[in-house]
């Protein structure tokens, strides 16, 4: 229920809506969604949510509890509850597709729909689109820190709230990691689901070695040991020992897993163990508390791991929790509208994006431009997702997503898939944006970080 | 839905599971919910999501589109997902009341019930209360900054999914702030929310002066009005000039907001202007990427601020976007038990946590001892919430929840008040434990944080 009420809103949108709607101020107006600084430690930004936020805008209603409540609160007047009770989004959304590299002051997201509609679906929207680009700019240096490897996402129980959780876990699989712990982020969106065990059914045993050949029995297809909830490496020996007698009962031990201590020297010891023992086959399998630095920096050193289990850096952006995410008026009744704000001003006018590519499929520099300027290519960012309300067509499959996800990585100049340090993108401004901004600031400083 | 799902779970949980009901190994199982290490920049935590964490217990059940999918998955025997259409939880459990201060090694909360249901709650159960006690920890440090003034909730948009916004503005009014913008947690749990009007608002009007006047006019019992969309000193003016004629409508401005810029420099600069103008009851409140840093920061400067709006580094606890948090095997089938791992070992046993009050009311030590240890005084803080699977009394509401939350702040030694630097609080470990641990762990390295 949650996540699908009108009433998760900030208050002051159902204030501000009543007094539009007191004084007739239903024309059309433009919102755009952006980031309005790239944070420290990115040099890219991923767009990830779009699905779930055309869902929220088709299915916006107030339910019977939400207008009693609004009712009941003494807040607003009859009149704008009934109101209320008719409100659908019937507006026009442009977006970057899921998957889309995008930089700060670049619109991701653009509402064109009656001033009161547009108004009041931003706090949801930022907070769709805020967590899961969040969670996909994350999950994308993930998947540049250990190409080929498996990498799964582990972050649910420390994601913030369910939805975070499911979220994460479609964002990180969007930007490029191979799939989840998260059962319910399997069962919605058809991401592959990863796990075995953990300490605790070890513990529940009387030794680890019967805790072994229990699970093994259980699942033979799907066969990867903890090793590290006594002694990693007694526990690699056991591996060794029981594996002849799971073979002679069909059963083939996939992967073992190491969760604790220092990865590069029990990855080491294990492998060599593994090695010894006859089982070259068997993968090692990494997770406890590492982020993308902690992978690239263990592969880096060729320590012997074939997959990692990312989870809490992951699903919290621990290095960077938040992005400065905005939702921009910038026109209304078919006037430019800005904000000159100190520190916060923003582009005016409603926006396009284009992006120039150049040989060999690298992205050269972006360019913010106003929608109606002409432009010479038809490398525009933005495109038509909403009509009147609906869909323009139908979604793409998360497979199609990922691998649009996957284009964009590969088009990144090199400098911009380093991990250690960031480097600035060029984002341009035209000539039509600068001169509507500089007419309408009237010698105040505009917005910085973008340059003609 | 996502947040009632039976599959808001790792994968793990229910491998485990099938392999448990396999070997026939429900026998009584004790988990415990702790907080394994302090984090940097917290000198306490405080605990928060028991209710939501009971609810989830109450409710706990597959249904038809979950058992669907896991009978479709090919993962699991037909044997196993026929069991788990009969799963409930019919466990017990013990917690510390919501709003309680806690240290690491502390458990929060402890489970006895049979393995399988014991174990399959391990995710949800740390989802819930990890991200709460998050968000109450920083939500006490806001409070404590700024006794006495109005702190408002603003991170919903911010927020990681529907329900971290949700159970942000519970965690952070549990914890002593004021409300929160957010109309959702109004509506669910009577937690008064506050708002009035975005710069989008502004910019929609042709002019600011119109922009104060409309919304003063549709709200004449809620006007605060938003100074720096263009100019913040010359916003004032404006109210002050404006002022008269909303009095002779009957209209009073009650408070102005300032978003963006150097907040002491222009409250100091509006204080002025509307004193100077006959407003001195005029309330000036501030937002815009403040935490408890830079609220205690401008109230030691005596900046003339009388209310904050605290955003993202509120709900993301961007400082400490995460809790080293665990549930952890600690007794199966009578039996204590116990994990080695390096820098992750748990003291073994079911255990209680008593605390130590001083002379004036203030704590002075606490000890995690045994379930079964008799103990001379009845300061246990692990209370009865459960049994056999249902609530044991009715729920506290919200407003106890707060008043025994701010007891608790009360009650903290003052060192543990610094927002600046943090402090250890004394945490012992009895002599049963300790004598467990020793004979567990057979001269492997003790957990450490605590002493005897």
């Amino acid at each position: 229920m949650t996540e699908t009420s009108a009433l998760l809103t900030d208050f002051y949108q159902l204030t501000m809506l009543q007094a539009y709607f007191e004084q007739g101020m239903t024309e059309r107006a433009v919102f755009e969604l952006l980031v309005r600084r790239m944070p420290g430690r990115r040099s890219f930004l991923m767009a990830a949510g779009l699905e779930q936020a055309i869902d929220y805008l088709e299915g916006l209603r107030f339910g019977e509890w939400e207008l009693e409540y609004m009712a009941k609160s003494g807040r607003f007047s009859r009149d704008f509850v009934d109101r209320m009770s008719q409100l659908r989004f019937t507006g026009d959304v442009h977006a970057m597709p899921e998957g889309s590299v995008f930089f700060a002051d670049e619109p991701i997201l653009r509402v064109s729909a009656p001033l009161p509609e547009a108004q009041l679906v931003e706090t949801r929207l930022i907070n769709i689109l805020h967590y899961q680009s969040l969670i996909a700019s994350k999950g994308a240096r993930v998947a540049i820190s250990a190409p080929g490897r498996l990498l799964v996402d582990f972050g649910l129980r420390r994601a913030h709230g369910a939805e975070a959780g499911v979220f994460a876990a479609r964002a990180a699989y969007i930007a490029g990691m191979s799939g989840t712990s998260n059962v319910l982020a399997g069962a919605m969106y058809g991401i592959p689901v990863y796990g075995t065990m953990a300490h605790s059914f070890i513990e529940a045993h009387e030794d680890e070695e019967s805790a072994f050949v229990a699970f093994a029995r259980s699942h033979p297809g799907n066969v990867a040991l903890l090793l590290d909830t006594y002694d990693t490496e007694a526990a690699a020996r056991k591996v060794v020992s029981l594996a002849p007698k799971l073979t002679q009962s069909g059963i083939t031990i996939r992967a073992v897993r190491l969760n604790s201590g220092n990865h590069a020297q029990h990855a080491r010891a294990v492998r060599l163990i593994l090695n010894d023992g006859g089982l070259p086959d068997v993968r090692i399998f990494a997770s406890g508390g590492l982020d993308e630095h902690d992978v690239a920096a263990l592969l880096a050193a060729s320590v012997p791991i074939d997959g990692f289990g990312v989870g809490t850096r992951l699903v919290t952006s621990s290095d960077v929790p938040a992005l400065d995410c905005a939702y921009k008026l910038m026109e209304y009744a078919g006037r430019p509208r800005h904000k000159r704000s100190e520190e916060k001003a923003t582009w005016p006018g409603a926006k396009q994006v284009y992006r120039k590519m150049g040989t060999g499929g690298l992205m050269l520099h972006d360019t913010i431009a106003l929608a109606r300027e002409a432009w010479p290519d038809d490398s525009a960012l933005l495109v038509p997702v909403m009509a009147g309300g609906k869909r323009v067509s139908s979604p793409p499959t998360l497979a199609e997503i990922r691998q649009h996800a996957q284009g964009q990585l590969q088009a990144l100049p090199e400098p911009l898939r380093t991990l250690g340090r960031t480097h600035a993108y060029s984002v341009k401004i035209s000539h039509g944006l600068l001169n509507l901004a500089k007419e309408l600031f009237a010698g105040a400083p505009l917005p910085s970080g973008a340059k003609e």
